[in-house]
């Protein structure tokens, strides 16, 4: 990897919430030329006054290299002038943004497109891997670059030590986008596994919620531990059978953010289930949450992964049947607590048909030896997954 | 595995500190007859009468299902009349121990021997299974169970749900030491890779004081989680290269102890990092502290270890520095931010001649195509460590 000092790129970031305003500063701290667009045009006027977010981060004063722009999607000339297109908006909205967005994106050369976002999209159970290949076709899919890992936003606009993985089917594009985002307080860590990034990134907050359940009950340092443990085993054993490598889970956006989310009260998610295990009504934690808890949403898709894989996710599927059939946080506890001793870690005998229906998708040959791995994995040559 | 209730067995508990009172009492309270052996005679007398332990737990009530031993250590007679030992001394202590009691280790039928010490052997840098195999064969150490996973005492003898990691090198003698300990609140996950399991619970001491010294120089959450995953990605590197499996670090030995570990400010790895990281010198700490830190030696061993193998550790090695050497905490966590950007997982290419060794001295056959994660990974045949 090179060491010379990276030349400054033209920074598009689409969506100005709290972890989208906070790396556009980020970006305007390494003097990157960033344009940071909002569809709500009182921010993008007060934004370019007062170098200030109305709604996030209020107390910080945001990079002066950052211009804010909108409220309509920047048009073709603006897109092409960029480098990089950072899209920091929910996984819900990525296909109506995306959509609007393709006709801008048929230069021959292509920005390097990153995504941040972290979950299913819902109805479809798809990954954004998959939502950028149905809009842009699968080349941009290929090229697409997702960062994720233990990041608080109010945390990286004080330069406290962050790391993050970055991951690309397409390695140099992995390698460029780290080259953008990495300092000595923001470190980049780069894979080959899109897939199980993202994988990890969305499911993380459904283990948050059973960690969160766990403490709302009164459990202790020990229960915690065991959960999140299980709950990698298990986030391990879905990502594994959906095609997936093993290791991305033991990596920053794995292990990482999943330590981060369930150990810290301010996660959404380990509230929705600290209050659960207090004995409130969903109904009443989501009314007064104020904002959405991506795992309350990822639940019902992860469901019908598993049940379409046919794996046996025990926490998960507690957890649904606490969010959508009514089922009691307590009864639900005792029978995690009284199945039979097994093996530590049971990884799935059939795997990766849903990857290999989406690398078919993104163009990618995946016939020979069913190797699929060999996309997703940095050890897939050596290691198939078993 | 079999669902019939489990016929009782005769347990020798070796050690009566924190660790090994907890356990003779999970087994008490699971109507196993426990025999608490302790070199101190005043121990002997005051459990025995009262029930309760002088020096450690001191509130709690002990199962009546204990009959403390000693202060010799037991008999041939006592020893051969067991079904089950278990050792819960300091590592450090192993090898007298197990020299003593070698001579009533001759039986056709060898009790089931259990391990729950955590470290290296000072001077030595053996492993337990080493020990074993050197005091008492290679068949009692092929046969070796050891029990790993994040477990507080005080939290066990309160039936908090806890879950540990149990292997050996054979099987069964982890399917039937998961049977003796397993209940609802208690869970046992069975393994094939004691060495995996055995690196896991030493090494992660070491990188709970890495955690403890960040906390103690005022970084926050996302610093946290960065440095428990690089630690853990680095424990991985380490064991492979030893010749353990990656996925050990994944369970309960590895990520769940560690996460157990550098979350709690009651652990004295932590603790000694944490003041570090506030300035106090190492001598002050350690003479206030009362009692050993084993991450403290663990780091001086390791770092032969490393050095040996030849692998890029950069987390041990500033730890060691930062203990043996003098090296200033802050520089030392400013160069290890200060690294160039690089690949997430990056797992040695050479492995194993640790292992290969050890494995050897064990009486197993490591010559065939040089397989020897064959012997420590439930994925050896199918996935050669790269």
């Amino acid at each position: 990897m090179s060491s010379s000092p990276t030349p400054k790129s033209r920074v598009l970031v689409l969506g100005a919430g709290n972890f989208g305003s906070c790396l556009a500063d980020h970006l305007g701290d390494c003097e990157h030329e960033v344009f940071l667009w909002s569809r709500d045009p009182g921010f993008v006027e007060y934004f370019n006054v007062h170098h200030r977010n109305p709604n996030y981060l209020k107390d910080h004063a945001f990079s002066t290299n950052i211009h804010a722009l909108g409220p309509e999607i920047p048009n073709k000339e603006t897109v092409q002038q960029m480098e990089v297109l950072l899209f920091a908006i929910p996984t819900q909205g990525i296909r109506e943004t995306l959509t609007k967005l393709q006709p801008s994106l048929t230069g021959e050369k292509l920005p390097l497109m990153i995504f941040v976002n972290k979950g299913i999209e819902t109805g479809t159970q798809a990954l954004t891997l998959e939502i950028i290949a149905d809009t842009c076709g699968s080349r941009v899919a290929r090229e697409a670059t997702f960062i994720s890992g233990p990041s608080f936003a109010k945390e990286i606009v004080r330069r406290q030590p962050t790391s993050v993985s970055v991951a690309s089917l397409t390695e140099s594009r992995a390698e460029k986008a780290s080259e953008v985002f990495h300092q000595p307080w923001f470190r980049c860590y780069t894979g080959r596994d899109p897939i199980g990034l993202e994988l990890a990134g969305a499911l993380k907050n459904v283990y948050a919620i059973a960690a969160g359940m766990a403490d709302g009950l009164g459990f202790e340092n020990n229960t915690r531990a065991m959960l999140i443990t299980r709950g990698l085993a298990e986030m391990t054993k879905i990502g594994t059978a959906y095609g997936a490598s093993p290791l991305t889970f033991l990596g920053l956006a794995g292990v990482g953010d999943l330590f981060l989310t369930c150990s810290s009260p301010s996660s959404r998610n380990y509230t929705v289930g600290y209050r659960l295990g207090k004995g409130e009504a969903l109904e009443d934690i989501i009314r007064t949450l104020g904002s959405v808890a991506e795992g309350v949403t990822t639940a019902k898709g992860l469901k019908k992964i598993i049940d379409e894989m046919d794996v046996n996710a025990s926490i998960a599927t507690e957890i649904y049947q606490v969010l959508y059939e009514g089922k009691d946080v307590k009864t639900s506890v005792q029978e995690l607590m009284s199945r039979p001793p097994s093996r530590e870690l049971d990884l799935p005998e059939k795997t990766g048909d849903h990857a290999k229906g989406l690398l078919k998708k993104l163009g990618l040959d995946t016939s020979i030896n069913g190797d699929i791995v060999k996309h997703t994995s940095q050890y897939g040559h050596e290691c198939p997954v078993p």
